[in-house]
């Protein structure tokens, strides 16, 4: 019998979704505790540097494949953490982050894709979105920040997007870090109890989080829409930072190894470069 | 008895510079082995990863240090290898890597330090440039890219740039990875040797290394001539990879520890947000 994968396994069925019927503290694909998926985590770490350094190598050399990985989730829901403790098991040289706040006016003024095209991965790269085009479904939906005719156009103007992409080489892989009320009162709390932690809060969060169930409403119809074969959605349940860490690992490593990147071969005569260094 | 500190003994003297003067394999400040190398590096991850979250912290309340780290050395001296094990003990959301290949016409025509102040880290952000201006008084000189007076001419440009970026809060750390024509050859050969490391090759390294003398002396010339008190020169021996891993990260630490960053004080009344979130 073979394992499921962590991709089929947390990968979002289509149709509606129920946010709250998906449990923030389980751990499918894991049944270890704690401390089993952390030492699983660093078991992963020479994995998933292994096949960085493939893509990276291919993209040196000519390849166009990339990875795309888009990061979302209500605040303290540890993107933050995830990008540390999973992203950060890559080599840093391979891999861009690029954070999205508030548009400005001029990114407002170019359509809300122009600031996402421009931070695209280049080839060989591995790119994170620390949220995305997605916040112009979420935050602009909830908190009216466009017109809804203007929100509701733009989840086909993202599949088109995403599909665009996919196409041209760049496997995307889309995270909903998924946690609970409960989980974001404590952690919020524990920022505001912890000095050193002050400068991670933030009193908009509190706005955010009286808006709760609008957000989670918002997301079910984001995750449903855009739920595309090209670039399809996964939930990870987010309430146990280990488990966090663990499982977007995993879908990271199970898309990397989709690509089945090999060494590129050598571009020049190995032989007679041995004798031109030999010579030197 | 006090412990000399790593910037102390890696910091290059004034005066002039000979580079044969200056062992590849030594140790200095360390006088374990390897594997008591590749120990001390793992313990600290925690001290670097913690000195970088404060600056990180300080970024994002309005302080203005950053710190920008600048790698230079021959071809397999270790930059993509100090990269991986010593920038990536660090959180990848505070690090931005920028390598410098050959200017384009674009470039050129603006100056060779137009592209360098675009790549500048941001407040807060640790930058890592994979060569660097120096390039335009290394590589230049010795392949006649420019006119002779224009290469003169960039030594004082350069210490100027630099010391203006000091003065407004950015941390210079440069460092040479000082390795040895022998070990050059070595890591060349593996590079041939192995198909997983073909794409690391380019026939053009030889070339360079014809030159190996006329690079030495160039560096020589810009680590004299660009040492200056707002922005010194460090040079790391480099034929042991361990080494030159934990010198790094040692400087990176010392010269982080230096700001003094403390956690940002709060700019909310933590009080009445601990009310708010418990009415949340």
């Amino acid at each position: 019998m073979t394992q499921p994968t962590w991709s089929s396994l947390l990968r979002l069925p289509s149709g509606p979704v129920d946010l709250s019927a998906l449990d923030p503290r389980a751990t499918p694909g894991f049944d270890g505790r704690k401390a089993d998926g952390q030492a699983a985590l660093q078991e992963l770490g020479p994995v998933i540097s292994d096949l960085q350094e493939r893509l990276f190598a291919a993209g040196r050399s000519g390849g166009v494949e990339r990875l795309l990985l888009v990061l979302q989730g209500m605040d303290t829901s540890g993107k933050g953490g995830t990008m540390r403790h999973a992203v950060g098991l890559m080599d840093p040289q391979g891999v861009s982050i690029r954070a999205f706040k508030a548009p400005t006016p001029d990114e407002r003024r170019r359509g809300f894709l122009w600031r996402i095209r421009q931070a695209l991965p280049d080839a060989g790269q591995v790119g994170v979105f620390d949220r995305s085009h997605y916040e112009d479904v979420l935050a602009a939906r909830v908190r009216k920040l466009a017109r809804p005719a203007v929100v509701e156009s733009r989840y086909d103007a993202i599949n088109d997007f995403e599909g665009e992409l996919a196409a041209s080489g760049c496997v995307v892989v889309k995270v909903m870090l998924h946690i609970s009320a409960g989980e974001q009162r404590d952690r919020l709390a524990e920022r505001l109890e912890n000095p050193a932690k002050y400068w991670k809060y933030n009193p908009g969060d509190i706005d955010d989080r009286k808006l709760w169930p609008d957000f989670q409403q918002a997301y079910e119809l984001a995750l449903e829409r855009c739920n595309t074969g090209a670039a399809p959605w996964h939930v990870v349940p987010a309430d146990r930072k280990w488990y966090r860490n663990l499982a977007v690992t995993q879908l990271l490593i199970e898309h990397l190894q989709a690509l089945d990147l090999g060494w590129p071969p050598a571009d020049f005569d190995v032989e007679a470069e041995k004798a031109r260094l030999a010579a030197s």
